[in-house]
């Protein structure tokens, strides 16, 4: 795998409007996209920051994996997003390095990315997306 | 406060040597920096993806807050630093926004930044490091 950048941080959050608030009056960052993700029971928030975005998360279910993160450890950082050129090859390369993945294969994503997820318990707790365009 | 990029995410990490070898070999990212900060009790290791860095943090002693982040949390992204111009600034900025402050002034970190970090339950759970070189 030979990720480019990073394409967003995502952060669980209880309340979106709530965080929109935080991010936009104390940290000094405009939101400029807010998107519901059915599939995943989340309503979404985007900044920009550098060549980085900040994905803000809130489950619209109790049965989404946003909920059930904040239950278990509280709102904050839920993953990291890096960006690579082809989502498939790099879940491909990461399974034959051993590493768990949560999605065999890519799938859509907020703002249309294609989108794969290796299992934090094989990338020593961190969350990762892999996504390209 | 208005951050210009974010300049790295800081990652608990159990085994400083075991990580490395992680983020080389399956992220495709390489170490270039290998260092102790003494007063906040970590071995710290860095890689650059883009314009942001990768720190891993290992402590050096149990009572390092790396350690008990470990302990109640377990390894994973422990912060994240955002690039500012003047850090003390950004730190009294945030204050009169009435966040809650743990460094009330700049101090050194690792790389010879400016630092100073405000308070993960001001911050909706991020634990939040505000920089500048």
């Amino acid at each position: 795998m030979t990720p480019t950048h990073i394409e967003h941080i995502g952060i669980a959050v209880s309340n979106l409007d709530e965080a929109i608030k935080y991010w936009e009056n104390v940290m000094g960052l405009k939101c400029y996209n807010i998107e519901e993700v059915a599939d995943q029971k989340v309503r979404t928030a985007f900044f920009k920051i550098g060549e980085v975005k900040i994905e803000l998360l809130e489950a619209t279910s109790p049965d989404s994996t946003i909920a059930s993160f904040i239950e278990k450890r509280g709102a904050g950082v839920h993953h990291i997003a890096f960006a690579v050129e082809d989502t498939d090859k790099a879940l491909n390369d990461a399974q034959d390095k051993g590493v768990r993945l949560i999605d065999k294969q890519s799938r859509k994503g907020a703002e249309g990315l294609n989108i794969g997820f290796l299992h934090p318990k094989s990338t020593l707790g961190v969350l990762t997306e892999i996504c390209c365009k």
